[in-house]
C-alpha cells in the first residue's frame, strides 16, 4: 500500500520539512504540492534543499488540486485551513499544521485570533494522556504548536502526578524558522545574528491558551501559564525552561520517578541521565525530545528543560507521527530520531 | 591628572574589554599588563582587536609589576584576587572583576566556592540603592557578576516598591564569552552555533547567592531566586527574563511608574517605551542596560526583561564606571553608550 | 568650533553607524536626521542601539531640512545622491556613502547602474596614492564601496611596486549588513544562519568596476578583476582573499617590504606580524584594516587577505575619516581603532 | 544479508556522522564503537544527538575489538590508520576517513605530513573518472578530504574537457566541524561566531596536494593550485569558490555543456539551473553537492562554486557511498539527499 500525500503550503518552512520527511517515508508517494503566491514556480527555486523534488512545480491551493489524495497536509497561514478542509472528503486524512483546530474553547480562539472558531480536531501530540487513542484511525488531526509541544511534554508528568502547583512559568528560546518566511525587519539575519530578544511577553503569545488547555486537562484543575518566548540566533530549535512551585513534600526521587514512568515507553521522548542537560543541537532535524528535570529545594521549584526541533517534532515530525497513527502504520515510520550535529 | 592603570589578566576576555575601554578613557594611561601562562607574549597575538596595544608584552602577575599604579584592575580566576590585593597599598584603587569580594555572608561563599571567605568590598553596581555612596572615594571595589548585574537591575525596583512577592524566577541567556577562554568541549564553536542549552540548573550557579543578596537587601526580607542560565549561540550579551508573582492590587500603571522613577536619572539604564522590548544587539559593546516591564494579569505575574552586554556593563564597563566614582571622575567618562549594531 | 552634521538616511545601517561615530566625535553636533518612509518615527524605534538619540524624530529628506548644516552625510539608495547634493551649497561638505560619484568613467556607470552618470568626486579612501591630497579641503566626497575599500587596500601595494600581474582574483565574504535592511527572502535570519552562498558571480557585482578603477590607476595599466562576493553568517565584516600571479623574480622578502613600506605610516591599516592572519572579529566596529600577505611559490601567486568592518572602515568610518580630512581636523578624530571582540 | 560495521573513533565528529548514517542504513548493523581517551564512556554523553545509541559504551581502539566485522570505518587522527588496518584481514572492508592512503606520491606525503608514506588505496570519490570502477569490490578505501571533495567535483569537468588553463585558484569557506573536536582557542565559539578568518594560506594546507593530484590526473598535465581555506561562523558546510583562466575560444555554452554532461547521471551532484547559486544550507546533512558555473568574459575566467556538507558528502557520506560500491549494494543506500534547511 502506497499512500499519495499532498502538501498545501509547500513553499514555506513547515511545508518543506514535511516534504523532507515524506521523501524518506516508505509508504508515501508525494502528490500535489501547492502554494499561493508561488504557484507556478519550480520547487527547487524555493526549497533548494529538496534536490530530489527540484523539478516539481507548485500548483494553486485549490480543491481540485488537493482532492484525490489519501492524505493532505495543510501548512497554511492561521485561519485558512477550515475552508480547505471542508472541501475534502471525510475519508481523506487531513493533517493541519495551522492553529485552526487546536483549541477546544471557542472563547480562547476568539480572544487570541479574533475570528469565529472552526472547531477542534484530535490533537496530534500522541505522548499526552489519551491522545494516542484519539488519533488512531482519525481522519482529521490538529498538529500542536511548536511551543506547546515542548512545554506540554516538559510539564505534563509533573501535573499528572500532582507534584506541582498550578502556576507554570515558562521561558522559551526559539530559532527564527518558527516565525516562517515572513519578510519582517526583525527577522533579517543582520538583526537576529548575535542577538536575543523577547516577544509576545505577558501572556499575549497565541500559544499560551494551548499550553493552558493541555496542562489543565492533565492537572484536572486550571493551570495558569506565564509564557515568555524569546528569539534566538539560530534557525531551528526550541529550548523551553519550565518551572512551577513544588507541592509540599516533594522529593527529587519522586520527581524523577514520575518522569521516568511517563516516558519509559515513549520512542521519541528521552529523559536524560542525571546531570546531563538537553541542547537543541542534539535534536536538530530529529523527531526527538530531550528532557531533564531538577528539584531546586532552596527555591522550592521544579525545573524542567526540554529541547525540540520546532520544525520536526514541533511541526512536521509531529504531523507525520500523527499520520502514521491515523493510518495504522508504525508510529515511527519515516521519522529520523538522530539529530544532525554538530 | 592622568592616572596609570594596570590590568592583571590582560589576556582574557574581561581583561581585553577593560583595555578597550581604557584606551578610550581621557584620564587613564595604560601601565602594566599581566598574564599567567601568557606572560612574555605580544598582546597582539592574544587580543588582535587591540591594535593600538599590539606591541605591548604581557608581564607576570606579580606585586612588583602591579605596584606603582593608581588603579589596578584584577581580571583573574575566582579565588586569586585576595592574595594579589593584599600586596597592593591601601592608597591604590583595586577593582576586582572576580567573585572574591562580592558576597557579604561567609556561609554563602563557602557553600558556592568551597574556600575561606576573603571578605566583602563596596559593590560596583552604582544603580542599586546606596551603592553610589559606598563607591565614592572607595579604594577597593567588587565588580558584580554579569548575571547579577542584569537581574538586580531588572528586579530591584519591583522589590523596592514592594510590588512583587519574594520568589523570583529567572531564566537568562548568555553569550559564550561569559564562560571565558577556557578550553572546554561544550564551548567549541561547533557545539554552540545553532544551539541553546542550559547549565547550572536548580540553584547551583554561583551567581545565585549574589542575586539573592541584592534583591533581599532591597526587599527587606529574604527573596528566593530560581535561576536557570542558558548558553546562547552568540559571543556577547545577556537577556534576562525575570518574573515574580505580583502583590495583590498591582496595576500596570503602578508597575511602570515604579520603574520610571527608579531609572529616570540613571544615565546607563533605559526603560524602553511601552511596547518595545530589548535585544542584546542594541547594547553590544555598550555600558547600557535596556529594560521593559509588563504585568501579566492572567498569570498574576510581573515580567521584566533586561539586556546587557556581559563584558561591558556586565564586567569591564561596570568596573570603569565604579573606578570613575571611586576617583571622583564623571561617572560616565570613557564609557560607550551606543551599541555596535547591527 | 563645533560643526553641525545632518544625516540623510538615518534609519538604515550605514546611517546608524555614521551616527554612532558622530556621537563620539568631539567636534560634531548632530543636527537633522532624515528618512523616507520612516519620516516621523522615533529614532529609538528604528535604531534601538542609539540610546542617546532615541527621542530624536526622523524628518523627511528635503533640502530645507538638510540645509544650514556644515556637513551632510548621504546614506541613500544608489542614484539618489546627485539630486540632493545639487540643492546644497558649495560651501557645505557633502559626504556621499552611495555609489553615485565613485566611478570616473561614465561608461562603467552606465553599464553597471543603467542611468546617466552624475560625475565623480574626490574618492574617500585616504590610504590610496594621491587620495589624501584630493580630500584635504574638499567639499564633496565619494565614500568607497565596502568591498573596494578592502580589496584596494589589499592589493594596491603589490601593483604600486609592480610585483603582480594585472589579473586579480578576489573572493570576499561579507556580513549581511552589507545588503542593508532590504526585506528580501535570502536575507532572512533563517536563510543566512549556518550558510554560505555566493552572489553576483562572474563580474556582475557593481563594485567590480570600482576595484578595476583603483587598481588600474595604481598599476598604470588595465588590471582585470575576477570578483566573487559571498554572503557569510555574520552581521558585519568583510574578509577579502585577493591573489594575483607574481611577476618573475619576486621574493617573499620583497613582497613583505612593499607592504611594510606602503603602510608604515598609516594609522588605520595594520600589516600583521608574519604568521598571523586577520579575522573580521578583530575589526568589529573599528575603523581598522588588518592585512597579511604571502607568496605561494609553488602556485606562483601573491595572496593578500584583508579584514575590515563593512559598516565602519567600509562605510561610515571611511566617511568620517574623509570628513576630518576635508575639514582640516585630525584624521583619526572620533574613530575607534579597537574592535569589539570577542 | 546484514553487515556488521565497527567505527573506530566514534567520539569525534566524523565518527558521529558515520553512525548517524549507518543507523539509517537498511543493510548495516552497528557493531563495536571505539575511542581512545573516551573508552569506557557512554556514547550518549559524547554524542547526545545519537539518541538510539545513547547506552552504547566505547571500547578501546584495538584489533580484538575491531576484528570480526564486515566493515571497519576508521575515523582516527592522521597517521594512525595504517597500523590499525594492517591488523585487519584482507577480507574485511576498511574505509579510512583519515589522510593516510589518499596521496599516491610518497614525496607529497612526506612534504605535508613528515612521516613515512603508508601507500595509497582506491580513492573514495566515485564521481571522478575511473574511481567507481576502482571502488567496486575494493577491500580498502581512502575517503577524500572534505575540501578535495568539493574542489575536485567543482573543477574536474573543466579540466576533463580541456577548457581551463592549469592554474586553479580556490578560496573555500568551511564550517568549524572540519577542524574536529580539538580544544584550540581559535575554535571556541566566542572566537568563531561573527568572524571569518583564513588559515593555512599560501599552499600550506594539507589538502593542497590532494587537489593537485586529482586535477592533474584529469587534465593529463600538472595543474597548480592556489588554495586559501577560511573558517566561517557555522558548524558545517564548505563553499568552494574555484576559478581558472579560460582556454582560448571558450563559450559559456560549451562550459555549461561540459558540466551538464559530466553530471547528468550522477545521483548526488546537481548542476543548478542557470542563475541559481548553491548555498551550504541546502546540503546540510545531505550527501549532495550543488554546483554552478559561470564564464566571466571580462576577466577571462571560469568560476565554479560548489557547496557540500563537509561531514556528510565530505566525509561520512562519501565513506558510506564507497562502502556501498565496494560491497555491491546500491550506491545511494542509506544516504540522505535532502538538506536539513532552513
Amino acid at each position: 500500500m502506497v499512500l499519495r500525500a499532498a502538501v498545501a503550503g509547500a513553499s514555506g518552512y513547515a511545508g518543506g520539512e514535511i516534504l523532507r520527511l515524506l521523501v524518506g517515508h516508505p509508504e508515501v508517494e508525494i502528490g500535489a504540492l501547492t502554494g499561493h503566491s508561488n504557484a507556478g514556480q519550480r520547487l527547487g527555486a524555493l526549497q533548494p534543499q529538496l534536490a530530489p523534488l527540484a523539478e516539481r512545480v507548485l500548483e494553486p491551493t485549490a480543491t481540485e488540486v488537493l482532492s484525490g489524495h489519501d492524505v493532505v497536509f495543510l501548512a497554511l497561514p492561521h485561519g485558512q485551513s477550515a475552508a480547505v478542509a471542508a472541501e475534502l472528503g471525510e475519508d481523506v486524512l487531513v493533517v493541519d499544521c495551522g492553529a485552526d483546530f487546536r483549541l477546544t474553547d471557542p472563547a480562547d480562539w476568539q480572544k487570541f485570533y479574533g475570528t469565529p472558531h472552526a472547531g477542534s480536531w484530535p490533537y496530534g501530540l500522541p505522548e499526552l494522556p489519551g491522545a494516542r487513542a484519539a488519533l488512531t484511525g482519525a481522519r482529521r488531526v490538529a498538529v500542536p504548536g511548536c511551543y506547546p509541544t515542548a512545554v506540554s511534554l516538559a510539564l505534563f508528568p509533573a501535573y499528572a502526578a500532582a507534584l506541582a502547583e498550578p502556576e507554570a512559568v515558562i521561558v522559551a528560546a526559539t530559532g527564527t524558522s518558527g516565525a516562517g518566511k515572513a519578510l519582517k525587519p526583525h527577522l533579517l539575519g543582520s538583526e537576529v545574528m548575535g542577538s536575543m530578544s523577547p516577544y509576545g511577553v505577558g501572556g499575549t503569545h497565541r500559544h499560551t491558551p494551548e499550553m493552558i488547555q493541555n496542562l489543565s486537562a492533565v492537572a484536572g484543575e486550571p493551570v495558569s501559564v506565564s509564557f515568555t518566548p524569546t528569539l534566538a540566533p539560530m534557525s531551528r530549535g526550541i529550548l523551553a525552561t519550565c518551572s512551577a512551585r513544588a507541592r509540599p513534600g516533594l522529593t527529587a526521587e519522586a520527581l524523577r520517578a514520575a518522569y521516568g514512568k511517563a516516558y519509559q515507553d515513549e520512542p521519541f521522548v528521552h529523559l536524560l541521565p542525571e546531570g546531563q542537560w538537553p541542547s537543541t543541537a542534539a535534536v536538530y532535524g530529529a523527531n526527538s525530545v530531550l528532557l531533564q528535570v531538577a528539584y531546586d529545594e532552596a527555591a522550592g521549584r521544579i525545573i524542567v528543560v526540554a529541547a525540540v526541533d520546532n520544525l520536526t517534532k514541533g511541526t512536521a515530525g509531529g504531523a507525520v507521527q500523527s499520520m502514521n497513527l491515523a493510518l495504522g502504520l508504525p508510529e515511527g515510520m519515516g521519522l529520523p530520531t538522530i539529530g544532525v550535529a554538530p
